[in-house]
């Protein structure tokens, strides 16, 4: 077994707080349009209930590969047609805007600091489903300190399609098993072993708020599995 | 004209004095294999020389696009023939480790303590021949904080290539103009401006020692001439 050199993480749920930053991004645009009735949580529970379907058509091929800016894009004019905006009224920009929202979310706060720790002895890179562009404006914003942009733009498909994976141990000149993918979700853990790689677990028991149904604990024996980011720098720098 | 909002940068010869630094790493072997007698100014120089040659057989079409640590594998071997040895006799491992010399290159000192500077406003990647793996671990070396990793790699061919500079505005999703190329090269900066982005040229009027013959002075009137990367930060941060 070669030893662990990078780590790669999940973003959306394992380092940032999606629900309640969208929720706050989305806030100001509704009390905007006189929607104050709209709670900002389930405009952003919509809104990231229709990223799987979304991805979907791309891994299924029914599409070619799009970035998740396009998806969360055309899902935004979804929601807002859920929510009974009439979308020719509203202004592009605004919602162009608005949909960067995606870009501006702020860390769990367990976060950072132990990324800082772990960059000290390990490759660090995000292996999101979030494009390059995305990656990029949410790490500046949040402090991510990335070696590297991974993930779905580079292997054109989307998680938990193997090819996303495969490219990142492939890109970092690494076998996979010495590349450990970092998440809150055992599903990408799955399909990331499946794969190859190492694999390590943190627990975000309110990612989906009072509604979570799981992803509470461990489902496998995981390499790593930690109680939060602390514990897993902790268990990481001690091997 | 958008405002410049990413800076990409050449890296061997504008970022690492690649010279002296690969001189460095292949002294301790040309020491272990009796060859005092070469000048391990004249091996680095020898190695660099089968650079160019090696990418056009890849920009040619003459092979598919292979990664900088290979043609430098490759022309290792040249190099070793050139000087009298017979490979056959000589230990891969030990090979690996001396090509793998170009991951290790220390900056200019100008370099670090100015990207530092600029990181706090523009968005930061290598736009190297480099392939993502060496970027990043010559990063982790020499302390350069990029945002991400952009170059040859991602857009599977090799500089001056346009396909190389089109790539990075379109991953970092901006205009062209907004992405700006810095570099100690004319042709570099020729090539970008082609493709619509924004030109700096920084000097290194040492980068081939005495034997240099261009690249002393900007030969256009690029977005940016600045004397040194301290007034490359001076300049861009009073825009």
């Amino acid at each position: 077994m070669p030893a662990i050199q990078a780590l790669v993480f999940d973003v959306f749920g394992t380092l940032v707080d999606w629900r309640n930053e969208i929720a706050r991004e989305s806030a100001p645009f509704l009390a905007r349009h006189g929607r104050g009735d709209i709670d900002p949580i389930a405009f952003a529970e919509a809104w990231r209930a229709c990223y799987q379907p979304s991805m979907e058509t791309v891994r299924s091929g029914a599409r070619p590969y799009v970035r998740l800016d396009v998806l969360h894009r055309e899902n935004l004019s979804t929601v807002l047609a859920q929510f009974g905006f009439d979308e020719a009224r509203l202004d592009q920009d605004e919602l162009a805007q608005l949909n960067r929202g995606w870009h501006r979310l702020a860390a769990w706060p367990d976060v950072v600091p132990a990324l800082l720790r772990l960059k000290t002895r390990y490759i660090l890179a995000p292996m999101s489903n979030g494009n390059l562009s995305m990656m990029v404006r949410l790490a500046r914003h949040a402090g991510f300190p990335w070696d590297a942009v991974l993930g779905a733009e580079l292997a054109g498909d989307y998680k938990p399609a193997a090819a996303v994976y495969q490219h990142g141990p492939r890109a970092l000149d690494l076998p996979p098993e010495a590349v450990c993918m970092v998440a809150a979700h055992n599903g990408d853990l799955r399909a990331a072993r499946e794969c190859g790689l190492s694999t390590a677990f943190v627990p975000r028991p309110t990612e989906y708020g009072p509604k979570q149904t799981k992803d509470f604990r461990a489902e496998e024996d995981w390499t790593v599995v930690a109680r939060d980011f602390e514990d897993l720098a902790d268990q990481l720098l001690a091997r």
